[in-house]
């Protein structure tokens, strides 16, 4: 019982956003791009799910299922044959659920230079394997920008359920401040 | 020049949002699933997001392309071997940009039943050949539903906006007066 | 017993093509070209026994595998980042196999002009867990268009049994017709 | 104009079916299977449909694409882990078209043993640069079996062109014959 | 006792390499290229260590698991709508490990002359069906080339585990004499 | 031409392994597996080469094209869903080629013990437009295990074109060492 606790205590501890940071640098193959010869939107959106689903799964060491995709914004086009980075971190964690923030960028060849193309908010849910959800460990942001989207966090997912229709407006106070001040 | 805006005239006529229904009805195949047997979230955003283009396209008779995808939820999770029903309609033009609404549905094998799985809000932007954009036609909405949700649009489009940091909350009056009353 | 025999006599009952109708739209990725920037046939082929498949078990509400492709006309090429739309219905039912038609067109960006490309007939068989055929609903046509393919399916059965040496040339009474007169 | 002559019946040639046997032994993998664990018909189709352009362009040494499938019989299903073996030959030229015949195989991996799964009957057309139909060289028979389906193709030819109604039955004479004795 | 060891003596028996030669013919897609139109090395590699594992399959009658990649060097690069020929051939075997010599060739569609492109040598284990090596059956070379390519495996074999630190140097009889003479 | 030179010394101008550190981390995924459930080494194959041309990129800032495959060791098998994490870093650079070292790890979700399951050296080309070789910065090693990769990276190379019969052994002073002492 005691060893239960201890482990339940152990896996709730605090982690930080560097700790679920998951790189996936890949190719932009001819397969996977649209009329303009740009990488279609939808197969970065699934890089995207791919790159946020391990960093849900290194911060909670769960199985992990997506449950929302909250607002990605296509900034930039992306031709065949970049190089995409895509950076993927948990910006908050609730009690089953996580907010991950991940952050795309492609690379001029010649320069080197790197440009944002893309951002994008997902929410993932830690299950069992019986695809329950389970309790996980909480965020502890350590930079400027992870505070940032710590604190923003709530803020979006009372937008989310005031959306969904699970939330009365004049209940989400966070997301009320906002307009009223 | 008379031709001209004639042909201006022409194209930007409104549409009914049943004239760009695109329906995209498939099997969930083995390698697109997880841990769980299930769908892979980023599978399915990027098939929604195929349909959305499609849509967007039969709206504008343009080339499209993703500006973002403004909400998805994943209500239930999608076991392979399941048949996947896809209906993208665009809910709502503005200048050069639409809204497109995308509802994602499973059937039961033996008793055919249909459940709803998913729904998103995908933005689409509609380009000339050298990726500028161009102005398209506007939407009449005619069913209850399609009435709903067009009117919901402007609100999000506010949304998108303010949480980009490029509209100021007190400006966005649609948006506003949900918090507000 | 009793229970047993109303139910076998429920999903014995009519039904009809428009009840197994699957649409399958979508885009043309470049990856599914061959030397002339055209979608291969095999892709194409592909696509549509998938699209057959879902009409099939539509229909049966059972497990369906593809028994026999009997006739594919590819009429015209589809060039990449085309908007393709497959159309299946199960033409007429046999005692478990079901003859499936499918339509395949294509559609102008600017003008949305559709042209048919492409048709074919898959034969499918219902089968349960084992892997052994089962009895299946008959088709009722409704359009003219159906009561046509209604019609020639069983000449096209006549015919498939005779080409593969499974019925004398002389007991193929539908299709001895069609020579003979 | 003597050398583009001597091209001409150089390319004009008869060719044996050997000469354009076409292998392709590969792995059933996972994420091509159904519901029961077996190779997908539609994959198995453009897999075939791969072999046989390869076989109609080494007898045409062209660009060829795909005209039609005629006849696909699946007489056993393709486990996942399998490995298939297509073998393709040029069973018959016609003045540009060429059809081609495909047998599949699968083989026991502890016996070696050699199971014959399913045959095809594919037809191409050879094409020019701007796909313009070409002449082709003809075909010579050696084998009983390739004697055999030599013969037969006429007969198929004018089946099918019996079936698309640009032939009246009672012209079609090797097929009529076949029904009326 | 007895049937085992016959049976065991049955799959010791010797087997040529022939009896193993495996065959993948297929075309080069355009989703498999790179920013010059050319086949991705890592697609090469990738259809290599499948045409390989029929090979070391088709030797061994066991499940079989790429061990390493010896050596596989790019003569040329191979343009997309290729024609590319993979034989490989198990060229020595040792108690339970394969070596696989693989030979990759493109074809001019035009003249139909053969390029060589590519060669590379796998290592394949046999195991059973819980992953553990089992004895295998040893190859007989019957040709030049791989009398020559069995005497080499030896050398090969020496060399790979020098490099891995498995063996020393002057342990290295067959290595050692290449540097010494 | 002062500026030419200027240019040239800068691309010149050496760089650390560091400079070039390519991570792709994605997961397995169903289609990916051979019968024991495992990763394809096929496919490990084809992602590490991916990761090593963008490495290769990285540090020529030119397109590059894969030379050949020296060693790649597969010491574990790689589980259906785990997480795979690539890293691949320059270790020495030649005239216009370089080799690169590539790391596999796979971690255990509960644990996020990471293993090493796969380690492999690559070597790329940098080559201009029309594919032809140029000249490369070279290679400044910082870590002890990078320095180490550097001075084995000559003794590969002569190995190499000892094995490709373009070096006579006798020749090969940094190989001919290992064997002598």
């Amino acid at each position: 019982m005691i060893a239960y606790l201890c482990q339940k205590k152990l896996s709730m501890k605090q982690k930080t956003p560097k700790e679920s940071l998951t790189i996936l640098t890949d190719l932009v193959l001819p397969g996977e791009t649209n009329y303009l010869d740009n990488l279609f939107g939808g197969e970065l959106l699934a890089r995207m799910d791919r790159a946020c689903s391990i960093a849900a799964r290194r911060h909670s060491r769960r199985i992990v299922v997506t449950a929302s995709v909250n607002n990605v914004v296509f900034t930039k086009s992306v031709p065949v044959g970049s190089v995409v980075t895509i950076e993927a971190k948990v910006s908050r964690a609730f009690k089953s659920s996580m907010e991950i923030y991940v952050d795309v960028w492609i690379e001029d060849r010649q320069s080197g230079l790197k440009t944002k193309v893309n951002e994008g908010i997902y929410t993932f849910v830690a299950v069992d394997e019986t695809g329950k959800p389970v309790e996980i460990a909480q965020i502890k942001p350590e930079t400027e920008l992870e505070k940032e989207r710590f604190n923003g966090a709530l803020r979006r997912k009372q937008l989310s359920l005031v959306l969904a229709g699970k939330m009365k407006p004049n209940e989400a106070s966070e997301l009320r401040a906002l307009f009223i001040e």
